[in-house]
């Protein structure tokens, strides 16, 4: 386990989404955050107070998190220069690029010298098995997205925390690093290799019979053509028995892509159950979570009820307004005497 | 490169899918096989002279060639132990395993005492770029399948060789190990990391603005639960303007899952322009290719006939009777005056 708590890294980043390993752990690790680390030319906060790495070090922090990301996912000079200067303060180092800390040798020996740890938390389990797709006892939902970065993680630890505070046992799959992070264990789907996707998945969330749900952080989109076959590995090994379409509706293109449009919300959704049918042939789409974010209350609202009313599924912004339209119905879904589906869901 | 020739290893097996690089190796580049090896209990034969290690040497083979493949690919003692034996006999060691021989000590150890060289081809290049989906120029065929292990391979190089016979400037994009064997050069898509995938087949088969085509090896399966990603990922990056559907008319059940039926073949051809149209919205299916070694000469024309029929397409087996009427088709297709498109495909 890494040691917390965790001195948040910002750098010199500009770009929201590029930050959201750190700001995945301010939301829901509060506790275990005791600062955030921004240069002068960063605009963003994620609203905790802003130290140096020695005013972190004396505040109790033990670990300095690299929670932002690139495309590709390198490890640049600015990036290895402070993660020197927080080994030099006697601060483990995590982080959640593909370009691994342990690559790089100035790091290796800075840590190895101060005698503090490096932790990659995007290294895959070794002998993943391939997957099988064979039926499993257990609830599982899994989240999908319209695409990258628009909410995944946020609204399975939502859904998650609103089914456990009904007294549910739910527990929260992560497949990402920022999911990690925040809950300990998980596999970073992204860095595992091609052929064991769909195993990957299975291996995280294998079979259970306590009536519990495993709650699955979805990676990417199918409509995204740099990432889509992480999500349809990821779509068979989860053999879902729900699905929850997640959307930015401030999103202008497909995230890195601005020649790609994003997809319509009813043709992503059916895209999404036909892709999970292969290995779950009754899934069920039981909800649309929204990131409205950069909306007022008003609009935000009325945006969820109008995409209920188009899609005939419950529709909330799980972290603003609560997950719990989402998980009345899929659980009224599941229970003995489940309401019919309609044709097309 | 790998120096030739080869021994090509066969071992115990008593599957005739597992044999496939082997057997592939035989098929597309027997005079570059002096033989083949494989004990007392293997049924199997590629039809080469049958030798030991120490005949293969002294007949001028170069390398052994660890043709064979299991579920997970790894390296037993059995293989461990033959790879010893040809490496004292001074040969190389090639395999598309995904356990890499550089990774077992005794390999390495026996390969530098007696200076050979172990060859893993499942290793693809370091730096792959993350997909872009950008249109680019040139002409892109892409074999896809029902199930793993139906004939992609051999129709994609016998329409690389049809185009040839014309005068048309056509080319092989290996994507697995017995194709790279082949070809000299490839990506092992399936050993590459899932952020890759589409990216890595943008790297493989680049623009290009001769008139030329290049022909790109497809890998398993929309349908197949285990390896879907890998497929979708593939059809993303191709860009594929062209798409040619293979098909093994005797598998029972989907390749290793006897619990999963092989789609129809509609349903498959449907499925597969779906997903390609993401990247290449112009996108055709241009011939079915059927695998028919299990079929007599009259069955074989006449089930070729029957889907031909069924799909308004052209079909063939382009290994045994050659890859022309697909390769018409597809000409005629992209001709400056093309025939049009009809609803579905």
């Amino acid at each position: 386990m890494i040691p917390g708590p965790y001195l948040l890294y910002l750098g010199h980043s500009d770009d929201e989404v590029g930050i959201k390993t750190s700001r995945g752990l301010a939301a829901f690790q509060r506790d275990a955050c005791v600062g955030e680390w921004r240069h002068d030319d960063c605009p963003l906060t994620l609203g905790l107070p802003r130290m140096s790495v020695a005013e972190a070090r004396q505040a109790g922090a033990r670990t300095l998190v690299l929670g932002i990301a690139n495309a590709g996912g390198r490890l640049g000079d600015d990036l290895i220069d402070d993660a020197l200067l927080a080994i030099s303060a006697g601060m483990n180092v995590a982080s959640g690029l593909h370009q691994r800390l342990r690559d790089e040798p100035r790091l290796v020996a800075a840590a190895t010298a101060v005698g503090v740890q490096l932790f990659d938390v995007r290294d895959p389990p070794v002998d993943l098995p391939v997957g099988n797709g064979k039926p499993r006892a257990g609830r599982r939902l899994l989240t999908v997205g319209t695409d990258c970065s628009v909410g995944k993680m946020y609204a399975t630890l939502c859904l998650r925390d609103a089914m456990r505070a009904r007294g549910i046992r739910a527990d929260f799959r992560a497949t990402g690093q920022t999911g990690i992070l925040i809950a300990g264990d998980g596999i970073p789907l992204d860095a595992v290799v091609a052929d064991f996707i769909a195993g990957a998945i299975e291996m995280l969330s294998p079979a259970r019979d306590d009536d519990g749900w495993d709650l699955i952080e979805g990676q990417g989109s199918l409509f995204h053509p740099s990432f889509a076959g992480v999500s349809t590995g990821l779509l068979h090994g989860a053999q879902p028995d729900a699905i929850v379409m997640c959307h930015d509706p401030s999103r202008a293109h497909m995230r890195g892509l601005p020649h790609y449009q994003l997809p319509e919300l009813k043709e992503c959704l059916d895209a999404n159950l036909r892709v999970a049918r292969l290995t779950s042939p009754a899934v069920r789409a039981t909800g649309i979570a929204l990131n409205t974010v950069k909306l007022d209350d008003v609009a935000a609202r009325r945006l969820c009820d109008q995409t209920a009313d188009a899609l005939g599924l419950p529709c909330t912004d799980p972290y603003r307004f609560g997950a719990d339209p989402i998980v009345d119905w899929t659980l009224q879904c599941f229970a003995p005497s489940a309401p019919a589906m309609t044709a097309s869901r």
